[in-house]
């Protein structure tokens, strides 16, 4: 028996079997997709590859498009290549890749942006796709097996898959024979919708609720695909001296919150972003004082092989596993050691606010900019072109026990190498509100907001994490704004509407954000 | 024994009865003090307004300040007069009355202003008062009887009480014996701190997951006293015809969702806020076509006495019992009829994200304004000056099954009927993000936004929810944005940065935010 019929298990599904060719014709223009995959990891990818070679030797580029939902990005051979076939009318909730973001910011494709646990939620209850009766067209599954009686084991991330299957017409399954057999890493709680729902009785990270398997419909299972394609893994991001001053300023302020008795010795569930920052404080807590750790999140990178070699970790609960190439060999050659620390979760349970409020997670992520005030922007360059979209980071700041965000206090131009700064009057697109953040970090410092009106947090905001070269900018603001507004007994928030995007306009037409005064 | 004592079924503590004269020397300048009370209703008033005549005849003011921590605003006799004489330097985290908004946007009271739910937990937590070591000095906490065991009874509302009593040094208890006891009204659950929480066992709008009392250490009790005030009931909102037709546009909506099966014939529990557009909505469906429905909120006015007579309303879950002196007449009469229809919650459970998402609740709240991409200001007109505060429109909105803001189309001025668009280009201050919204409403038209991206949306928002006399102004903006935007790559979301104000502006300067054009 092939290592595809093996893990097959349930037989009569062995008829289902197909080469790739034989699924395109399914596909039409404008059908609703939904895709496995999380953050590029255990997205489907012989089936879009294939379809994107269609596209191109057929010269089928703007006549066969597709609305594609997904639980966050997938790798740029699918998505974005799609995306420069002029494959993707609509693409919900994130997405990463040169081209689908050049797509989306000159009006060729459409992209929703939205928490993801609500995404999945939304999803499932027909909301994107109402025009269809709120179901998709076809679903494409990156699986490890099929079980006995029908369930789904899924690959190296959840994603939306639960949701996808329930409201999908037809499913197209590929079965990964390149990768080990994920089995037993995943916790798959059914969705249901209210009013009759129970709670998810999760309350330690390693508490499982559902179930290893995906419950579908084998009905609807239209064809099963062989692959052996590897997940394209993330390119591991460099620390930098930046990163790590940003990181060493958060293991300050966990070191000083344990001692004043309002953080666990052990701290509490761990939620950390992608990229440097990231990478700099799992590092700083893989060498830390801490130990008995245990993470909360959508994301693991390599890093946290790392945390969890040192011994301080315990326990990570996550959607994906975002390893790099190197990262995934590492993986599967310690599999039975790292299976037993690691459980993946669908982004409607890892994200949703209630474990994650339960639990008291520490979330922690980067913006492109914060305010003053504590607003800020993840989404938006200069408030209107897309990056990747807001992803989990509002389902974690919002709900968690400690809200923190880091980032460099400046950031090059190309005509200044402190151009930019992240810390300004007023974000020009809001992702999370003043009501959600507890503490800002950035390489200058940290500003702990807890308890804080928002005048005395602008001057510590300031104070504490501005770059030097924007602090007397920024303070005169301020104090003019104060002046202004509690003159006319509407100080709360002081801000000057008539000027207060002037340093965005600056940096739009000369290249920086330093302005000569803050004239109309 | 007088009503007092056999209110107190505790007999031990029958000697902790004061006059409350003899409590006023407890009270310090500086103090952090935390209230019983939520949207006037269950707030203590003996001993805040003999404190209030006691700095009043002293000439105390600006000498006797303290720090007030409430479930949100109490009555204006009590923390208004308090900022009338200068008694308050920090509130948390909403409030009513024309002294202590004064106060704050003249820079003397600072306020923090943060998600019900959230600051009922950080509250808990110590956040809010980590220089005096995470503790309140005094609690002072309106009740209907104390039990046997030492339960504090509580009356129209719960609040923040659990978390209150939890941190506080000393509790001051006002046994208010002018009202009946709301013995058996309310479900108390026990505030936790994580890692150790358990799920709260809610699946349905009725279900009781605690106890009827607030357990305290009674040790903790330094006096009680009488108390005959009775709350300061809310005023009836009378209902227009703009009201009228807000609720209609969303009453029409309910029924093609119904019939669309994306909701149940009983639709799902409802969150009204307060006001008249909330009155209009609420008495639709009391005239409406829907049975069996059920009510997960915050606030119960007037008119949910008439939804509960008129059959169509099974049960409601509430923080507080908001209605009007005469409602409270009414409430009373037939207690025995309506309290098996209600229960009261703190806030912590009532506002958390996890029964509202489990439930799926319909969210339903008016901003200020709100932008034709779905971001809405709640609480900072012209973006600085403060109003009440967010309260629990947050909450609700991030976590609902339908998230809904309605607003009239255009609020006059003094010198334009129709000087304020309630629509604008980009909201001065967001409360709530794109990322949270499904519809919005006014009196020319609702937009189901689910499923569409930004510039759909904008689109929608305009030709639907926009007063004619400004959707020329608006339609302009729009499409010099797109098309400035997108000729430079960045349109996802499309704005001009340097005249995105300039309505507002307009309106600070010439009493109307109809510009004559967009130059800048």
């Amino acid at each position: 028996m092939s290592e595809l019929h093996s893990r097959i298990r349930r037989k009569s599904l062995h008829a289902k079997i197909k080469k790739v060719d034989e699924v395109i014709p399914m596909f039409k223009d404008g059908m609703n997709l939904g895709w496995s995959g999380f953050t590029p990891a255990g997205y489907p990818k012989a089936v879009p590859i294939a379809l994107a070679d269609h596209v191109e030797k057929n010269q089928l580029q703007g006549k066969l498009r597709f609305n594609l939902f997904i639980g966050a990005s997938v790798g740029v051979e699918t998505e974005d290549r799609w995306a420069s076939l002029d494959m993707i009318d609509r693409r919900w909730p994130y997405q990463t890749g040169k081209n689908i973001q050049a797509g989306i910011n000159t009006g060729r494709i459409r992209m929703g942006d939205r928490h993801l646990s609500m995404f999945a939620q939304d999803l499932g209850y027909g909301f994107y796709t109402k025009e269809n009766g709120g179901s998709l067209d076809i679903a494409i599954i990156e699986c490890s097996a099929i079980t006995e009686d029908g369930g789904l084991v899924l690959t190296a991330s959840c994603g939306a898959v639960p949701e996808i299957v329930q409201i999908a017409d037809k499913i197209i399954i590929e079965i990964n024979t390149g990768i080990p057999s994920f089995e037993g890493l995943h916790d798959i709680i059914e969705p249901i919708s209210p009013p009759n729902r129970p709670p998810y009785l999760i309350s330690r990270v390693d508490d499982r609720a559902g179930s290893p398997y995906v419950r579908v419909d084998t009905d609807k299972i239209v064809a099963i695909i062989e692959s052996n394609h590897p997940d394209n893994g993330r390119a591991f991001s460099e620390q930098d001296s930046t990163s790590e001053a940003i990181a060493n300023n958060i293991l300050e302020f966990f070191k000083f919150e344990v001692k004043e008795g309002r953080l666990p010795k052990n701290l509490l569930p761990l939620q950390s972003g992608v990229g440097s920052i990231a990478n700099a404080v799992i590092g700083g807590l893989a060498n830390g004082p801490f130990s008995g750790l245990k993470v909360w999140t959508e994301v693991l990178q390599d890093t946290m092989l790392d945390f969890i070699d040192s011994g301080k970790l315990d326990f990570a609960s996550t959607v994906s596993l975002s390893f790099s190439v190197d990262g995934f060999k590492r993986f599967y050659e310690k599999f039975d050691h790292y299976k037993d620390k690691v459980i993946m979760r669908p982004l409607s349970i890892a994200n949703h606010p209630e474990p994650i409020r339960r639990l008291g997670c520490i979330a922690m992520n980067t913006p492109v900019e914060f305010d003053i005030y504590a607003h800020a922007n993840s989404t938006l360059v200069g408030g209107t072109r897309m990056i990747n979209g807001i992803g989990g980071s509002g389902d974690f700041l919002r709900n968690a026990y400690l809200s923190i965000m880091h980032t460099p206090a400046a950031r090059p131009t190309k005509t200044d190498p402190t151009g930019i700064t992240c810390v300004v009057p007023h974000v020009p697109h809001v992702d999370h509100t003043e009501h959600d953040l507890d503490v800002l970090v950035t390489d200058q410092g940290l500003a702990d907001l807890r308890g804080l009106d928002p005048k005395t947090r602008a001057q510590l905001i300031i104070d504490k994490c501005a770059h030097p070269d924007y602090k007397p900018i920024l303070q005169e603001y301020f104090d003019m704004a104060k002046k202004d507004c509690l003159a006319r007994k509407a100080g709360h928030e002081p801000q000057l509407l008539d000027r207060v995007f002037k340093m965005q306009v600056n940096l739009a037409k000369n290249g920086t954000m330093k302005i000569d005064n803050w004239d109309i």
